[in-house]
Order: structure tokens, then sequence, then C-alpha cells
């Protein structure tokens, strides 16, 4: 097996920034949703995706698969990255069709690709750890396994996936003994103190080749629309053709369903980096600096508060004598909630758009 | 004695509106102070202390004793007082000077005025109640005495004075034993529980000569700076410069230290009537609709609170799950923080100035 600096040079990484949604609303919008806010620093989470890999995989070797509307965003999120390497997909088609996608623009890239798939809108403290994680993924998958990542989890969520771990591999790998669906509190304290299990972080690490020809097995459909891209100059005018018309007649199915509960001998690197799938409003806390009581960003005065979200594109925002609080404002809305409730805000979106306010 | 329908023609109410401050940060500005904002319906505040007396006393019996640089604002507001009758103080002197100048202008309108002095910026629920009780006050003011309105106590407020009521004269008159100063919790309760206390309304209602006569009695320096303005046409520049040189002149100090507490045998109108002195963002739960969890005013959402103040001007609110807190929004500012905790917001405002937010 190569040693790891060789296979860094084999690695393709490919972010899947496709999300929209409303769970950061009113922060997030249809044009600007949550893989490109800024809730650290100055850069969005796709550009920190995006840095967090390049020592491994500079930006000549990063692919971006968005949706089609969002495609001059990204491109003047991530200007290094080459545009034709941020591919826009002109319909949702879950995971597996921009898996599949990746793979070929990988391949085309490097015959011997080693593709990781990367979520856009995590949040990982310690990128050191993640990049260890990923070439010990690397050196695995260069072997033809399919290797995942698995989040040592720091305390009981419920909003998780979980994945099981079999028999230890040594060095901090292990077999996939199997996925774990969202579990209750109850069961998911039982994971937190077993020891057994770590957070599904929903990262794959594979051979471009390998994930190919597992989706080639598993679902034709999908190899039979898009394998014909293989034999299109990378970039061209023809191969965005094939990609706009082919796309949209993939069925539409996620990896996991598609590809891994197929798959047997899966391996998982066990990754402890400090980590969040940046999904809530609560999910910021965890985000905060050290040593802080509250997560804020903007302009903001905080007084005597604790445990609250408080960010501001905008609006001056005042917030004082609060307790586990989420308090959001943007030029044209402001919303306040119990981080508790972050997932509650689905409600209020909808009664807004409903009173059209 | 006149019977009432006589007493009215005789009425000049005049409302001091003249108050600045940050107590509604971020609602009120010092060009759009409490007096201006509109806290129910569509008038603001002034325009609904003026509509609430136009019955017993018309627009051109009304006058209003603002700062100077609100008069534009004021006129704008209630166009129905003749421009000439919106007088704009050149500096801030308290209440004793403003009460001589309503006098002055009271007396130049009706050699027999009984002047009706009234906060801009009160709230009564029971407009109808509010008028009898200043008719009864009137029938007594018109034989000589000075007769103030309090307030039947619902609560144990302590961010309000108290008057202690003296010997029942009738039909809700008492005389006024003394005015005491803002209690604490303990005493508060004893006042609402004892029955002999009202809180301070802050109006006043007494003939014109009565108002001149006490104040050249007990601040002759006043008398002598403005007395020369009943020699002078109302309206007329000459009017209008007297007043600008003089006001500055004269002492700075309130009704309450200047004259009340030197006169005895002063009256009080018990009002039974829901009122409030719309002072801090508590005090607009008071003002909520019957049966309102939450007082809510502009473009809000709001799902499962109970006891807040939520407000727009501007953006869309999305509120959700809180309990007794304050959520105001503006185009440039939101602010956040628990009602009970409504006087604090001095100090954020104070960080906010102090960082150039």
């Amino acid at each position: 097996m190569a040693p790891a600096e060789n296979l860094a040079h084999h690695l393709v990484c490919a972010v899947m920034a496709g999300g929209s949604g409303t769970r950061f609303w009113p922060l997030s919008t249809p044009a600007q949703p949550k893989q490109l806010l800024k809730f650290l620093g100055e850069n969005t989470l796709l550009a920190e995706t995006l840095a967090r890999v390049a020592p491994l995989c500079p930006a000549e070797r990063q692919l971006v698969i968005t949706n089609r509307t969002l495609v001059a965003a990204v491109q003047a999120d991530v200007p290094q990255v080459p545009a034709f390497q941020v591919l826009g997909e002109p319909a949702a088609r879950n995971t597996l069709p921009c898996m599949a996608v990746a793979a070929l623009v990988a391949q085309a890239l490097d015959p011997e690709a080693i593709l990781v798939l990367l979520p856009a809108d995590h949040w990982v403290a310690d990128a050191q750890a993640f990049r260890q994680a990923l070439l010990r993924a690397a050196e695995r998958a260069a072997t033809g396994a399919i290797v995942t990542l698995g989040v040592a989890p720091s305390h009981p969520e419920t909003g998780y996936g979980y994945i099981e771990l079999g028999q230890d591999l040594g060095h901090g790998l292990h077999q996939v003994a199997q996925f774990v669906e969202k579990p209750n509190l109850e069961r998911a304290l039982q994971y937190l103190q077993g020891g057994r299990h770590l957070w599904n972080g929903g990262v794959f690490v594979l051979r471009a080749q390998r994930a190919l020809a597992a989706i080639a097995q598993h679902v034709p459909a999908i190899t039979q629309e898009l394998a014909p891209l293989a034999d299109l100059p990378l970039g061209s005018p023809d191969w965005q053709a094939h990609f706009e018309q082919a796309f949209p007649r993939c069925p539409s199915i996620s990896i996991d369903y598609g590809v891994m509960e197929h798959e047997s001998g899966l391996e998982v690197v066990r990754l402890d980096a400090g980590w969040s799938d940046v999904g809530t409003w609560h999910s910021l806390l965890g985000m905060r600096g050290e040593g802080q009581s509250n997560y804020v960003k903007g302009a903001a005065a905080v007084q005597d508060c604790e445990g609250c979200v408080v960010i501001s594109t905008g609006p001056t925002v005042a917030a004082l004598g609060l307790r586990d609080l989420a308090v959001v404002a943007t030029p044209t809305a402001t919303l306040v909630l119990p981080l508790e409730r972050s997932q509650d805000v689905r409600s209020l979106v909808a009664e807004i758009q409903q009173r059209g306010l």
C-alpha cells in the first residue's frame, strides 16, 4: 500500500453543497442557504470546508456540486476552484446521483482518484485531526474499501444518525456493524455510555472506480444516464449539455439507501475533532469561543445573557438578561425562540408565508 | 355653581408633550419620543390624549407644549389644533414654567378659563369615565380649588407616586392628605390593600387665574419672566419673541415641588378607567386587548408566547415559545429583554453608544 503522502496526491474532494431549507430562517434564504452563511469568522461554511481539506487536496482537485441557481454564488465564494468544477444540478435528485457525477469528474481528473465526498455545511474544530482521519480513510479506500467517518459523540444527540461499530481493525478503524437511524433520548444515552456508537458524519471516502462500480451494481439506472459523461471532455459544452439532460432523469435516491445498505465490509474511521452538522440554532452554541457564555455574531450588545445565540446581519441587536434563546436579526426579519425549540422555526415560517408578512 | 355643561365651555386643555428619553429605545428616538409613538391603533399617544378630551374641549381650546425641536412633528400629528397653540419650549425647565405658559395662553383664550393640564403620554381604557372625572374636577376648580386625578390602583405598582386620601367630600372627591413618593413593594402592597391611596395621575385641573396666582405667590421668578406675555397678542411675533427670551430664564422646577407642596386644601377625584403612564415596555402589557396573551403590534408571527410585548416597525418578527419578554424590532435595531428588566434598557443603550454600534 502506498504511503499516506502519495495517497494524498490521488485525493479528489467533492463537496455536496445543494442544500436549502428553512432551518436557519431568517439568516438563510433560497439565494443564500446555510452553506453560504458565515457562522464563524469571515468565511462561509462552504469555503471553510474547502479550506480544511486544501492541505491534502488543492483547489484544482476540488469539486463543488450545488443546485443550478447557486452556481454563480458558489463560484464567487470559492473563486480558487476551477469554474467548471462547480457543478449545478438542474434538479434535486438526492445524494446518490451527486456521488455518481462526482466520481465521474474525479476519474476524469485522475484515473486513480480517491473520492472524498463531503457535506458543505459541517463545522470542525480541529482541522488537523480531521485531515488525519481522512488520510487514514484514504489508506483503506486505496485497497478498495468504502470508508466513512464516525464522530465521537460528545452528548446524547437525538438529531443525528449513528454508526454501530463492528470489529476493531486498529488505529481508529472499525468495521461498520450497521447504520442506525436517529435515536430517542434514552437510546442516545445508551449509545453514548456504551462507547460502541459514533455519529454518522456523512463523509465517504472510496476510489472513484469503486463508487461507479457500486452504483452500476445497485442502481444501474443512474449509470445508464450518466456514464456517457466519461466520454465527453470535462468542462466542454457537450459535457454540460448531457449532464443537464441526463441528471434529471436519474432516480432520486440517497447514498445510504442506494448503495451503503447493500454493501458489506464498510469501514469507519473514528473522528474526535470537535464536530457539528450546524443543523439548528442550538448547534451553534457548540461553536462559540472557549470560555464564551454565548455565541454572538454581528452588531450586538449582549449583557447578562447565558447560553444564547445572538446574530445580526444588519440591525443592532440589544439583548439583556436572556437564557438559552436564539435572537437572530436581519434587515427584514427578526427571530426569537428558545434554542431547545430550534426545529419549530418551520411552523413560524409557514405562518409568515401564509399571512404574507 | 354652574352646571357641568356650562363649565365645559370654559375648559382649556393643555397637554405637556416635552418628554424624550431612552426608555422605549429602539422605538423612541429624540425625533420621535414616546408621545409621538403609536402604541395602539393608528394614533400617537398625543393624538389619543387630545381626542380623549375633545368631546369636552374642542381643538381650538387645546394647547400642546412640547420642546422646540418637536413643534413641526406635533403640528403634523395633530393638525386640528391651531398652529400657534403648539408651543415649543426653547429650553427644558421642568413642569412649572410649562404650567405658567399654559395658564397665560388659556386666560388669553378665555378670561374664565379652567385649565386642564395633562401629560401627553398616558393611556386610558375608558375615555368616558376619564371625561366624567375631569368634569367633576372642573366643578370643584370653578370654585377655586386645585384638583388632581387619582387613579384607582390595580396592582402594587412601585413605579408611580401615590396620593394619600384625606376627608371624603362625596361623589368620588377627597381632600388630599399628602403626595407620597414611589414606594417599595411592601409599602405598595399596604397601599393597595388599605384603600386609602391612589396613583398620582399627573393631571391638574384649576382656574387659569388660580394657577397664575399660585405661581406668583410661590415662585415669583417665573411670574416676573412670563407675565408680560399677557399683554402681547397671542400668536404674534412679539409674543413668540418674548416667550423665547423669557422662558429659558425661568427657574427649572416641577409643579409638585414649586406649588403643590405649599398649597393646602388640594382635592383629588378618583379615576377608575383603566390607566397606564406607558412608562416601560412592561406597562404595555396592561394595554393588550381583552383575552390577549400578549401585546403585539406590527408585522409579527407570535406562536405559543405568553405575557410578551412584541412590536415591529419594519422587520417581520417571529416569536415562538417565549415568556414575559419584550421583543422590539425596528429597521435599524432589535431589543430583547425580560419585561421585568425593562428599566435596564438604559445600560444597553449606553453600551451601544459607547461601542458605536
